[in-house]
């Protein structure tokens, strides 16, 4: 399954927004055994896009369009595809009622470029967009399957799950293949991949391990390819089975979790409480715990002490804490954990002091100091970050830090 | 000047990373006046760097490759290229000599491969990379110019700025071109567009207008071509002087300013200090505040009340207002931004509660409806937003309008 991606429109060519589609599309396509052999960005001339099609239908055996499918007079994709299989034009009632009805629907009026839409190339296939008004198109000539899909991320988002990935497996039988993510936090890649050294090395040929690494969080993938996809999906799982206790203090989900995700369930699971007191993080730790609908739950709030006067007043850090061991330091972190939890009456608090940078640090503090603790009343633990000078990216990785350890002192692994 | 972008790498076309390299590229050869004429993601096999080159070269004035240039097996950019000019390699002294004394100052030691890299394709201009080890290189043959950078995205802005973007402008003089974009928040573009139509329909024949919008702001772009820079320089001044009073009080700031960093700016410009009450924002205004590095000068704190309990503990909101008026209420936003501005002691308290979404509404208060305020003490200023169900969304679009209410606040113009 040799793939080429094509992307229509101006928006891309001068600048105006990011091409996304075609990093997803690749990334659910390798995951069903495809190989992308090349991703294109072109304007919407008929020139273009023919050409465009010419080539890549010569190098690969399905082709990806996007785009293009608009009711208006620079969305062309549809005549390029035409003239591109020298064929005609057939008007789809069944796409004309269904627009219709999507637009009586939204209580809006259609156009008469709307019933336009309705006309589509002899030799497509229809692919039903329920979430707007193009469909897609799948054409199968020579041996090459060539799919039109709308641009609008999530109507093509729609039709790859729904319909053209589908398709795309049952016409290019490959070998079974299948994927397991474990997410871990708190050691680096290389760490990790010394303690599993013995599972890696005796890995079965047919599996593969990748480590994804992203701001202090690693994700190991288990790849596999089989003869037969229960065997296979079995095998995986046996293998995470065999891998995660020897590093389960610093696995805190699968496939797509996410940290604040799994931590929230957990406080909820519980029936536990959470408080953040923040410094240099400025609030950002309390951003992700509540960017998770439904956080209300065990989240009451976080006090943000970017000055020190607010740690004092609010959070009861001692002055004589700040005046001896100063705003980043451990005694500072371990009475804002503590008293955040005594102010918001939570369970938990959890604290963060440091210098994010990239300026302000001194000789025996420097930039990327940061200071983290979280405590449970009978129990407060501290940890010292010692990051590089990237103000955002030392904010967010110490907010995968200190959420991990919540879960650490709730799960008692800290 | 027509540009054809391509990037080389394995990366991009297993979706390990999204390619924001050439929608910058893009953004920065438009604005120079070039034209995209397309974009191509292609693997670092032999046979795929030399074809896109062939095909690129037929179809563009300036082909622009970035990626595979490092010092493993897998970076074949350069060979690829002098397989492509039919041509040999030469030993660049002065490159090896700047990549050892790059080692030298972080106490590293370079391997053969670092001298490897020093083998430069014979006809290949070279472009010092003062960030990075693998030089540019700059080809110019039958009128087309090549130019091959390293896929760091760093490391491809600074030779963009500092060396390629200069020689395109000598190389291919084009008409004098210009740019001013005006930062406003507060409307949308269709009701600024009624508001400066008249200004709009104005416009002389060398001056386009752009509306850019993007969460509640809408950046409006002034483009012009002209016969003589400074003569177009001077155009765009007296048009931006123009249009700026029609819509001063949406107006926020200039090129690439953004609305944390402005009333931070202006916030430290008058000696005032700022505390936040969130309530469904949940610490992302406060996270945006403190972004901005050296916002400790004029930002005391936070309190991110989610729960109830905390808007009267901390807060001091009455709890007769919540009982009869509920946490989404004017009454309740009132009272939370003068409450921070006493307890955290600072000149102006905002404050924001609504439902952020997705779930959570109610038939009088659907989600999405999110209140604001702002206090100075003296004048404590409310508004209420009616937003979408994206609870992402509404989190940065209620956080920009409510830094611009503190803008206004400030300036008097409320």
């Amino acid at each position: 399954m040799n793939v080429h991606i094509i992307t229509i429109g101006d928006e891309i060519l001068i600048g105006q927004i990011t091409d996304t589609n075609s990093v997803w599309m690749a990334q659910q396509l390798n995951l069903h055994g495809a190989r992308i052999q090349g991703m294109s960005s072109i304007s919407d001339g008929m020139e273009d896009i023919v050409g465009t099609l010419e080539r890549a239908t010569k190098q690969a055996d399905i082709v990806l369009l996007t785009g293009g499918l608009g009711p208006t007079k620079d969305d062309i994709t549809k005549k390029a595809i035409a003239k591109f299989y020298e064929t005609g034009f057939v008007f789809s009632q069944e796409t004309y009622d269904r627009i219709l009805h999507f637009f009586e629907r939204l209580g809006r009026t259609t156009t008469e470029a709307h019933r336009e839409q309705c006309f589509m190339p002899q030799n497509a296939n229809l692919l039903t967009n329920k979430v707007g008004t193009a469909p897609g198109m799948w054409f199968d000539e020579n041996g090459t399957v060539v799919v039109s899909m709308p641009g609008v991320p999530y109507e093509m988002k729609y039709l790859m799950e729904h319909e053209v990935l589908p398709r795309l497996v049952e016409r290019f039988p490959v070998q079974p293949i299948a994927h397991r993510t474990i997410q871990t936090i708190g050691e680096g890649e290389s760490r990790i991949a010394k303690r599993i050294a013995t599972f890696e090395n005796n890995l079965p040929e047919n599996i593969k391990l990748a480590y994804l690494p992203s701001l202090g969080k690693v994700r190991l993938r288990l790849s596999g390819m089989g003869t037969n996809q229960e065997a296979l999906e079995q095998q995986l799982d046996d293998l995470v089975a065999e891998v995660v206790p020897q590093i389960s203090e610093l696995v805190f989900g699968y496939e797509r979790d996410n940290i604040e995700g799994v931590v929230g369930q957990l406080l909820k699971e519980r029936g536990l409480t959470l408080a953040t007191a923040e410094s240099c993080t400025g609030g950002f730790v309390a951003h992700k715990i509540t960017s998770i609908s439904g956080s209300s739950a065990y989240f009451k709030g976080s006090i943000v002490a970017y000055d020190n006067s607010v740690k004092e007043g609010l959070l009861g850090v001692q002055a004589a804490t700040l005046a001896e061991y100063g705003a980043v330091s451990e005694a500072c972190v371990r009475e804002m954990a503590i008293g955040v939890r005594k102010q918001l009456k939570t369970d938990i608090g959890l604290s963060i002091s440091g210098i994010a940078g990239p300026t302000g640090g001194t000789p025996d503090k420097p930039v990327g100091t940061i200071w983290i603790a979280v405590s449970n009343g009978e129990q407060t633990v501290t940890r010292k970050l010692q990051l590089g000078k990237k103000r955002l990216l030392n904010i967010e990785y110490t907010s995968n830090q200190v959420l991990n350890m919540v879960r650490q002192l709730v799960l008692g692994v800290v």
